[in-house]
């Protein structure tokens, strides 16, 4: 099981992105969503791990920046 | 069940992404797996589907550009 976290501001892209990627995930990988434009204290934990834009999807640590609807920047 | 196509060109980023990526889908959704520096006669259909950068993931025609490996430009 990985740990998968989604990060997103609610943007179109983003909503995009969430709508045909989680789909496709394996139930047995469970996903935190967080969007990061209602929880901005969760922005520094974001960037700490590694995001610079979102969407994206950390999994297991690794960061996968999926096409491009904000900057984290822009989000601080 | 969604068609699912992970076009790559076997760059680290590249490779990154699909172990992260594609050990998560559910099983369901068969991805077809495609290396562009091997197979360069479907960059052009690649492009057609909107992809203009690898590692990128197609779900039912929407295209995820995942993080940034090659240029399709650079591919063709």
């Amino acid at each position: 099981m990985s740990k998968v976290t989604f990060y997103h501001a609610g943007c179109p892209v983003c909503v995009g992105a969430e709508q045909a990627l989680l789909g496709l995930i394996d139930p047995r990988h469970p996903v935190e969503v967080v969007h990061l434009g209602e929880k901005p204290d969760q922005v520094a934990q974001a960037a700490a791990a590694g995001v610079k834009s979102v969407p994206a999807l950390v999994v297991d640590g690794e960061v996968l920046h999926v096409n491009f609807g904000a900057s984290l920047a822009d989000l601080q």
